[in-house]
C-alpha cells in the first residue's frame, strides 16, 4: 500500500468563513448545540477522516465587539469532544489548549481523560495563545512575551509528557484475591523541578489504549518550529503556495531529524479551505456570495492590531501601508502576521480585497473549484513533499464537510491516496504513529541496551 | 403539594465502600468505563433523582500505595459528566472542582460549558482541597493553609459568579440581515481586581437555560459554613445522628438568613450510605461481607495522617489514642477529622472497628436495613428539619443504586415526599431554586428600585 494522506476536519461553528452564519440556509445558533457537533463528528467518521479538530483560546478572540460579526466558540473543546467521543467509534478528537494560562497537571489530566473516554482517540494541539487580550483574564497586564510563552511551553510539555508516562502498561490489575486493584509499584511519581513548575505527580489517570494523546503543534515561527521538531507528532500550519509548503516541509523535517527523531513521526498538515462546486463557475459564485456577506469593521480592526496601525488610518481601497510594525516587534501571532503581509504584497491586493480573502480562512489557503480540482491539488502537495495531509477547513458547515466527504474523499480513495476503511481504532493507528512507552519502560529499555553493550 | 425531598446519587467507581470492587459479582475495571457511568446516570434518571454527583481532587487521594486498595477516580468529572449529559435528558450533573489549584476563568468556562451542553443541568461543588498532597502537583511545598485556601475561595467564587453573570439573557440574536450574531452591548467585561485575582472577562460562554450552574459547597468547618451561607445553593455534609443533623441545619440556615438570603434557597443534604436487604438480617450480612473484605493498611495510614500519629504507633485492637493532634492544628480536612474522633469516642470503638465502619462511606452515616426502614429514617430527618434531602452514597454500584431506586424511591413517592415525575428540565427546577439574573439585569433592577424610591 502506498503512503496514505492524513485528513482532519477542522470544525468551527457554522464554518470557517466568518460570514457563513449569514447564509439563508444556515441556523445561526449552532455554536452551543452539542448534537450539531456530534453529527459533524459522525459525518467525518463516515468519510473515514483521521480526526476532528477545534481551535481554542481562553477568552473571546479580539475585542467584545467581535461577537457581533461571527459566532464565538462557546463550548470548551475538551468537554465538547467528550460528548462527541461517545457518539462515534473511530474518529480522532483533537482539541487546542494553551500552555500559558493553565497548569500542566490540569491539562495532562483533562486530555488523558479524553483519551480514556474515547479509547485512545485524543490529541492535544499545544498553543501558547498569541491573542493579546487573553492574559487580561489571568492576572497579566497584557500577554506574556513571545519568548516567555515559548520557554514556559517547553517545560510545560516536559511535565505533561512526564505525567502521561508515569503509569506503566498493565498497572491496573484488579486482583480481588490479593486485594490489589492497581499495582503501586507500576505507578510512578514525576518529581519535576524546573524554572516554571514543580510537579510531584503521579497523575490520577492511567495509560490509554494509545499510550497517551497525540501531541500536535500549530505555531510556525522559528520558536514554534523548534518546539515542534522536539515534541510534535503533527503540525497544523498555514502555507499559501505549494512552493512555500515544500520549503516549510523540508525545514521542519530537517529540524526533526536534527532533534534525533524519525521525520515520519511528525505529520505536516497545512490548512485548506475548499469551496466546492459542480463547476468552477458554481464554486466561484459560492465564494462571491460569502465575500459579499462580510462586514469589514471587525476584520479591519483585527488587521490593524496585527500590523500595528490604527484602523482609522488604513485606506480600505488602497494597498497595505508600508510603515507597518516589523515582525520582531510582534508579541502576538508572528506566523499569521507574516502570512498576511506576504499574501497582500504578492497578490497586489487592496486592503478591502485582503480582508475579503482572509475572511474565508483567516490566512489559510482557500481553494475554489470542483472536487476533481481539489483532489488534484491535494495530490500535488502530497506527492511533491509539501504536505503529509491536510487540515480541511470547510468554509460553511455542515454543507462544506458533506461536499468534501462525498465529493473529494471518494476520488482520493480511487487514486489509492486515502483509506477505504480505518485500519485501527486509535488516533495513533490512523496517523501511523508509534505508541509511546511509559517512562519506566523507556528507562528499562535503556538499561537493557547498556547491559547489552 | 407538600415540600419535596432532594435526592442526589453520589457516584464513585464500584461504590462508596472501599472494598466493593472485591465482591465476586463486581467488574473491578469500571472506573474508566464511560458507558458504565452513562448507565448509572440513566438509572438515577429512571428514579427521578435530582442529580448525580462526583467528588474530585487534583491528584491521587493520599499516598501512591492507596491505589492498591481501591480504584482511583481516573476520569476528570467535568468531561465525564459531558459524556453523561448526552446520554440523559433531565438528571442534574454536579462535579466537584477546587478553587486552590486552578484559575477562576478556566473553572467558570468549563462548568458553564457543561451547563450549556446539558441545557441547564450542571452544578459546581466548590472545594478548597484538603488533601495535603495535592499542592505538590502545583508548585507548593505542601498544601496552602486552611485560612489561605478559604480566603482565595471566596474571591474565586466572586470572580466565577461575576463571569457567569456577564452575558445578558438574549444576547445572542442571530440577526442575519443586520449582520449581528451576538449583541456586544449585552456582553459585559467584569474588570475584577482583588487580592488574589485580576480578571477582565467577559467569558466566551453565554448564559445557560438555568442562568448558570448551581453552586454547591461541601466543607462544614466554621469557614466552610460562612462560605456556604454567603454563596451555596446546596450543601453536602456528613452528619452522623439526627440530633447533630438538626443542630447543623439550624446553624447553617440561621447563617444564611444572617447573610441576607432566603434559607429555602440553600438545600442541606447530608450523606447517607444505605445498605439494603429484604430483611434486616440480609442487610447485615451484606455489611459483614464488605467489612471482611477491607484490608486495613491504607485506611490505617489515612487515619494516622488525619489524627497526626504515626501508623505504627496505633494499636488496631485498642481505643483511639488520646494524644491526637488538636483540631486547630489540622490544615487538612477539619470536618472529617472532627467527625472521625467524635464517632470513635461516642461508639467506644476499637481502631479496627473504626476503620471497618469508615470503610463504608469515609465518615458518612451508614444505614443498614430494609427499604421501609431507610424510608422511615429519611422521612424522620426530612420532617424534623435535619435535612432538605440526601446525598445518597451507594456502598456498592450499580446494585446499591438499583435497590434504592426500585425499593426506597417508590415508598417515598407513595408518602408524597418525592416527585413521581420531573416538573422541569433544569437542576434549578428540580431543586426549586431561582434563576439568577445577569449582573446587568441585577444592576438595572436596582436602578429601577432607586428611581421608584
Amino acid at each position: 500500500m502506498t503512503k496514505q494522506l492524513v485528513l482532519n476536519a477542522f470544525l468551527m461553528s457554522t464554518g470557517h468563513h466568518e460570514a457563513s452564519w449569514r447564509l439563508p440556509e444556515i441556523d445561526p445558533f449552532v455554536e452551543a448545540d452539542v448534537e450539531y457537533f456530534q453529527d459533524l463528528a459522525r459525518l467525518a467518521e463516515r468519510g473515514r477522516l483521521d480526526s476532528v479538530f477545534f481551535a481554542d483560546g481562553p477568552g473571546l478572540w479580539g475585542p467584545i465587539e467581535g461577537v457581533a460579526r461571527r459566532p464565538p466558540q462557546v463550548l470548551e473543546p475538551t468537554l465538547l469532544l467528550a460528548a462527541m467521543a461517545v457518539a462515534t467509534e473511530r474518529i480522532g478528537l483533537i482539541a487546542t489548549a494553551t500552555t500559558t494560562f493553565d497548569e500542566p497537571f490540569n491539562t495532562a489530566r483533562r486530555f488523558l481523560t479524553l483519551d480514556r473516554i474515547s479509547h485512545g482517540r485524543a490529541g492535544w494541539n499545544v498553543v501558547t495563545t498569541a491573542d493579546t487580550s487573553a492574559g487580561l483574564n489571568f492576572g497579566y497586564a497584557g500577554n506574556p512575551t513571545h519568548a516567555e510563552r515559548y520557554a514556559r511551553a517547553e517545560e510545560y510539555l516536559e511535565v505533561v509528557l512526564g505525567l502521561w508516562g508515569g503509569w506503566e502498561e498493565g498497572a491496573t490489575v484488579g486482583d480481588k484475591a490479593a486485594g490489589v486493584h492497581t499495582d503501586p509499584a507500576r505507578v510512578h511519581a514525576l518529581d519535576h523541578t524546573g524554572a516554571h513548575f514543580r510537579v510531584r505527580g503521579p497523575l490520577n489517570v492511567g495509560r490509554s489504549e494509545q499510550g497517551h494523546p497525540v501531541v500536535v503543534q500549530a505555531g510556525s515561527s522559528p520558536a514554534g518550529i523548534e518546539l515542534a521538531a522536539a515534541y510534535a507528532e503533527a503540525v497544523f500550519t498555514a502555507q499559501r503556495t505549494v512552493e512555500e509548503g515544500r520549503d516549510f516541509y523540508r525545514r521542519l523535517k530537517a529540524a526533526t531529524v536534527a532533534a534525533g527523531r524519525d521525520p515520519d513521526h511528525l505529520k505536516i498538515l497545512p490548512g485548506i479551505v475548499p469551496i466546492l462546486g459542480g463547476t468552477v463557475a458554481e464554486a466561484r459564485a459560492k465564494e462571491r456570495q460569502l465575500e459579499e456577506l462580510i462586514i469589514l469593521d471587525h476584520p479591519l480592526r483585527q488587521l490593524a492590531a496585527d500590523i500595528g496601525i490604527p484602523a482609522d488610518r488604513i485606506d480600505l481601497d488602497g494597498p497595505l501601508p508600508t510603515n507597518i510594525r516589523p515582525v520582531e516587534e510582534i508579541e502576538g501571532n508572528r506566523s499569521r502576521y507574516e502570512l498576511v503581509v506576504d499574501f497582500a504584497r504578492r497578490e497586489r491586493l487592496t486592503v478591502r480585497q485582503i480582508l475579503q480573502k482572509l475572511g474565508g480562512g483567516r490566512g489559510h489557503r482557500t481553494f475554489v473549484g470542483t472536487p476533481e480540482q481539489v483532489a488534484d491539488d491535494l495530490e500535488l502537495w502530497f506527492t511533491t513533499d509539501a504536505a503529509d495531509g491536510f487540515n480541511v477547513m470547510p468554509a460553511v458547515l455542515p454543507s462544506g464537510l458533506e461536499e468534501f466527504v462525498d465529493g473529494v474523499v471518494p476520488l482520493l480513495q480511487r487514486r489509492g491516496l486515502f483509506r477505504e476503511e480505518y485500519a485501527g481504532d486509535t488516533l495513533r493507528d490512523h496517523y501511523g504513529l508509534p505508541v509511546p512507552p511509559s517512562l519506566a519502560a523507556r528507562a528499562a529499555a535503556s538499561d537493557r541496551a547498556l547491559v547489552g553493550a
